[in-house]
């Protein structure tokens, strides 16, 4: 049965031991997600294109297969209780299928809003929240526009399918236009305005079945190459800030009546906090919460798509986590014995430049 | 490649990314482990006789055959790079075969001394350990001498296959022996003298390849029906006692030329501490570790088995371990909601009268 299917009001039962939660996507999120699922009872099942994959060995079951293909999604859809996902960009055509079988959470709205730079940016200013002036991009036309209203340096970005800074091009100059509408190949993109920021914050929060929201305290993150390096607790944050940043974060939970884990990221400046983009899943910059909390991200995000009140996440200690990315990995037999360190490996075996490995949690006595 | 074929001094190289842990043994405590080695990159198979079993949800793969299965064990074998065990009674043809495919860890001394109550009793008072009193009973002449010499109140316990309360039976008077006897059906067993203890306590302790050793802080234990009930950290335990504790199971994983997680049961009494029994794996009272330190047993066991260096396992907060069996589990919502309080079920679809279920961690800060 999907939520739809529900009358307005009526919240689903939760789920019990033994029910099987379905995974899309099976990389190192769903792999720890897999293992926060154990943790209360629940088995995995992973939908994941990828012949091998991190989180499959972790589950009860693994359907590899395309996107495409409507048996094995049907399949899949049949084998679970309830379907989440580790990205963000799985096809349209995948999730209407899936959606008529099983609920999906969190649900198509957050989908819809997080797979699309320009939605995403319409919603949050429509939210109040401010972002990086920005404008649609689809054509040369269109892009001068945009230059003319954004101004340079800007960032040209497609409004699909970027992740680790993929899919995005700086423009410092105006007759740069052409070159970078190439590159991108002409498909949807917004300008991105430059927006000078002290330092970039991120908010964990969820939302339960029943509509309680629960926010872990906000990370300070470090970006090398586009890529994520570092999340470190307690950020530096005004009180004022912190608790913008978190109210931010519950109103956007509640807009998209969301179900699960939803990353907030957030740029720190003179004038006040910046929303960069959200993700509706667990996030990289809440990994600390693996070590730092007695319920972390994965466990409450298994908890809201469970239908199980949400746990608690007040911070027990200062963490700063760092990314082990490609041969960063070969540092783990020193790492391991530092004390107060705890190594998190994904179980990929081929080490390539620019892909995350593991991660380390640093943990320290929380300052008073 | 089996430990056996190493030169004397010899350390065999940590597993790296993508190895594979072998299990045998498929219950909650090699679910835990699995998670435990996941979370350092590795995979896990599970050796099980059960068709359907808690590990097998969160293992790569699962053999399920008999102990006496001599393809599928060696099948097992092949499949893996080292093997270790959830619980001590394993047979020993089975174990006979995979040692010489496979390093088994820990190693089989540990096995021999835990798997036999009256060789465990004699190497623990070798090692200059204080037991209870006790004696061998393998007929109704040496139970009517082992009454002679150790009296009564006593414990009529099965040297093998005996856990959580099971081939136990207490002795109040001695016209009570062929009526014991044949309650245990003349199996070999052991008569334990009365101990007057305050309470007990366990160390869970660790020795890695490279002959490191760790301790987890001891933890209380209160047993109800024979059955583990809650452990609670920190333990009631003078700075001496506490000291001896770590000490006598520092020496008796030296003795055992020990790799991976070993727990000691103590009982406290106004004549110091008493061993009551060992075992050669990770314990339902180091279940507390997993909301109490950075590394808890289930990953400490397995940085030893896998020959990374053992971790922090420093406590950083207050623990109380409380078991969920039988249909206690059914205060899995309301606990569930408690602050600072983490939820673990198995698994278990059928719940059982005396079914360990779950447990439950409720954690607070430390008390200096």
């Amino acid at each position: 049965m999907s939520d739809q299917s529900l009358r307005p009001g009526e919240i689903p039962a939760p789920l019990g031991t033994g029910a099987t939660i379905g995974i899309l996507g099976g990389g190192q999120l769903g792999r720890m997600l897999a293992c926060a699922a154990a943790r209360l009872g629940f088995k995995t099942n992973i939908f994941e294109p990828a012949m091998r994959c991190p989180a499959g060995e972790v589950a009860a079951q693994v359907f590899s297969a395309a996107y495409t293909d409507r048996m094995a999604l049907t399949a899949f859809a049949k084998s679970v209780d309830v379907i989440t996902y580790e990205f963000e960009n799985i096809p349209t055509s995948a999730l209407d299928l899936l959606g008529r079988l099983k609920p999906i959470r969190p649900g198509r709205r957050a989908l819809e809003v997080s797979q699309d730079r320009l939605t995403e940016k319409d919603f949050l200013n429509e939210m109040g929240c401010q972002t990086a002036p920005y404008a649609a991009v689809d054509d040369l036309v269109s892009f001068e526009a945009a230059i003319e209203k954004i101004g340079t340096p800007s960032i040209l970005k497609t409004r699909r399918l970027g992740y680790d800074g993929k899919g995005q091009l700086r423009l410092t100059k105006a007759e740069q236009a052409q070159v970078a509408l190439d590159y991108i190949k002409g498909v949807p993109a917004i300008l991105e305005g430059h927006v000078n920021f002290s330092h970039e914050v991120s908010v964990i929060a969820a939302r339960g079945l029943d509509g309680s929201v629960a926010a872990f305290d906000p990370g300070e993150n470090v970006h090398l190459g586009g890529i994520l390096s570092t999340t470190q607790v307690p950020a530096r944050l005004t009180p004022s800030h912190q608790q913008d940043a978190i109210l931010m974060a519950a109103k956007l939970l509640n807009a998209l009546d969301y179900v699960g884990v939803l990353a907030v990221e957030l740029f720190v400046t003179n004038s006040g906090l910046i929303v960069n983009e959200i993700a509706p899943r667990v996030h990289n910059s809440g990994h600390w919460t693996q070590n730092g909390c007695t319920v972390d991200q994965f466990e409450q995000h298994i908890r809201a798509i469970a239908g199980w009140p949400l746990g608690d996440g007040k911070r027990h200690a200062d963490v700063i986590m760092e990314n082990l990315i490609g041969d960063a990995v070969e540092q783990v037999d020193s790492l391991a014995r530092e004390p107060g360190t705890a190594v998190h490996l994904y179980g990929k075996a081929d080490v390539r430049p620019g892909r995350k490995m593991g991660h380390i949690n640093r943990v320290r006595p929380a300052q008073a």
